[in-house]
């Protein structure tokens, strides 16, 4: 075989990935044996049927054909209109491209941030393809650890360190990606964090990419967006999806917002990458994000309900920590009081219980000695397997 | 707005894109005024029902969830066989990844052959996004001209040059980007010159990635897909598509066939950039790809029939040349014989007659002094049309 590029091939930056507990309860669900399936973030019921029903008739009143590149106007005003409503600021279609998902987005944003060599900052836990994500443009992952006890919240400090250590290698910090409400943690930034984020950003001429698509999955405190906070508009690239708001995660639609001059170089970059989103996608998301808030408050419910069950079981003990939760649809539980890392424990619980959850490792060095699970079976399955997970830790403890 | 990346705002290259004819015959037909619309490699049919049915049946049916990055087993295996029945080379599974679209797949293909500064070779004329698609990767378009009177078809001479010039000015060329049938020529690459293609290839370790998008319509001599050249399986990356074969334009959807290795690091590259394709969109590509010859022959078969009128035009004069159209959806003609421009061409003609095609300029040097008439109204339309364009070109010459 030919020479592949150096680029692709160290796209998953060697070692392992963490993903060893899930492929072996995969393996474990095609043998047969039934596992407890808390590992991944994707929604108990699927799209709603108005939705699919929207797609169809578009579809078949002919929107087959290619789509503007940018996305629709109706979505991109739909989608405008709605982050206007949402953070106050004043956002046109102009400010919007829709994207064939919300990894198309992180991806582009990456690419039109950084050129080669450049460092894209990122706070660890983190979402899995995040690093993979940065070297994919050619970028370099610079890593902005977090602390258990700050609920995984990053510190000015650790920014500065980070944009410090990238100068000292040699590559300039173009990017600083952030997520709340939070994947893997369930944190939400408050307006102290958020602030200090967005100043670092101005101090150190950072682009901040806020991927947000967790927006609408808030059960405790406000979501910020830093695109709302002063003078920020014009420095902030944020990451918006249908897949978790209302259970479209393989519809692959979302959008970036950002400032018009940027927003039109990532329309010449998805004419050369993706061109375009399906038309009729784009119908059944524009009825999605008009269907009004019930839709929303019903996708999101389950989880809501789930959290509580949560609280109630985490409360009755005192093993096993858990980071406050304020939004998504995971939990960050701390063991180490049980003396296993997060991979040790995850292993195990999965060996004896047939329960399957995420160490906390796959999501970085600082989410060491914690598992995260995903809230994303019915409520009686949820409780007990909780329950199981506790006494589990407690039997090791 | 902070800085963005070089690579994101040199996409364009610089410089007249050749898309004005096209943009003031849009405006013309946003302003009321009727033009023929001979421009754009676009079915005058939608998607046929028998397909949107399928996709409708599979999202009711649950398919809306995230689908297997690499694209789903089932689709990927009909894509297998097929290129098997079609080339005769033993393909699985795992030689194929489903992709959203033939773009995404170009994107992807240089993306894995090409590092930042390499050089990507190209053949001028070429399709709109080729050179914008190679910056985008953060290479260099490496131009291989051809000539009007080989039928635009690449000489091994041209090769060598171009390889010799990327050489000498520091960049390592890296791959081959070759499309047959021809957009925007309409000209099939005969057994001679894709073995030259092939030996080129082979001599100078390229990559050969080879944009077959239009396959199916094949008028006339037959389709060769380097990839089944002896020794050549290993060193081709095929892009396919369902948009020209299935008139599925706007649903994005495409794949790449190539060495396994290969395609496992286009699956990394996919987990980081796309994430995937929606399954109900594959569902129904594998229906329509299971649909059987009759449904590709008719949708082939209005291009073939407008061929023929365009022979029988042009034929009945000498002043506008014609390459040979032995394929896809396009016809060049040469109207060097009336002293203009194919732009200054193109914008009279539609100026005086309200009649769009593309300049050949558009599509690079080589076509200078061409226009590219798509053939993509309906029969009596199309004949009208191309038979003011002679007498046009007759009346300025």
């Amino acid at each position: 075989m030919a020479r592949l590029s150096t680029r692709i091939t160290t796209i998953n930056g060697g070692g392992d990935d963490g993903w060893g507990v899930f492929l072996k309860a995969r393996r474990m669900i095609a043998q047969g044996t039934p596992v407890t399936e808390l590992t991944i973030g994707e929604h108990d019921i699927r799209t709603d049927p108005s939705i699919l029903a929207a797609m169809d008739s578009a579809a078949r009143a002919g929107h087959t054909g290619y789509a503007m590149v940018p996305g629709t106007d109706r979505l991109r005003d739909t989608v405008a209109k709605r982050v206007t409503a949402r953070t106050g600021v004043p956002t046109t279609r102009d400010n919007v491209i829709i994207t064939p998902g919300g990894q198309a987005a992180l991806f582009a944003t990456h690419h039109a941030t950084n050129d080669a060599g450049d460092t894209a900052l990122m706070i660890d836990p983190y979402y899995a393809t995040y690093p993979g994500t940065i070297r994919a443009v050619g970028a370099r992952p610079g890593i902005i650890p977090t602390r258990s006890r700050d609920a995984f919240a990053p510190q000015r400090a650790e920014i500065d360190r980070a944009v410090e250590t990238s100068r000292a290698a040699g590559s300039t910090p173009r990017s600083l990606l952030v997520n709340s409400p939070n994947n893997p943690t369930g944190a939400i930034y408050g307006a102290d964090t958020m602030q200090a984020i967005a100043r670092a950003a101005c101090d150190h001429d950072l682009w901040l990419i806020s991927d947000e698509v967790y927006d609408t999955q808030v059960w405790e405190g406000d979501h910020i967006s830093p695109r709302q906070l002063p003078g920020m508009a014009d420095r902030v690239l944020v990451i918006g999806s249908m897949s978790k708001s209302h259970a479209m995660t393989g519809s692959r639609v979302g959008w970036i917002v950002g400032p018009e001059q940027g927003i039109a170089h990532l329309i010449d970059l998805a004419t050369n990458t993706t061109y375009g989103v399906p038309g009729y996608i784009q119908a059944a998301a524009d009825f999605a994000l008009n269907a009004g808030q019930q839709l929303e408050d019903d996708i999101g419910a389950p989880f809501r309900r789930r959290r509580a069950i949560a609280q109630k079981v985490l409360g009755a003990q005192q093993l096993v920590g858990s980071i406050p939760s304020q939004g998504a649809m995971y939990l960050m539980l701390d063991i180490r009081r049980t003396g296993l890392s997060g991979e040790a424990f995850a292993n195990r619980l999965l060996d004896t219980h047939h329960i399957a959850v995420m160490p906390g490792e796959s999501f970085g060095a600082s989410a060491a000695g914690h598992i995260r699970v995903a809230m994303t079976v019915e409520d009686t399955a949820f409780e007990r397997a909780l329950g199981t997970l506790c006494e589990f830790a407690a039997s090791v403890a």
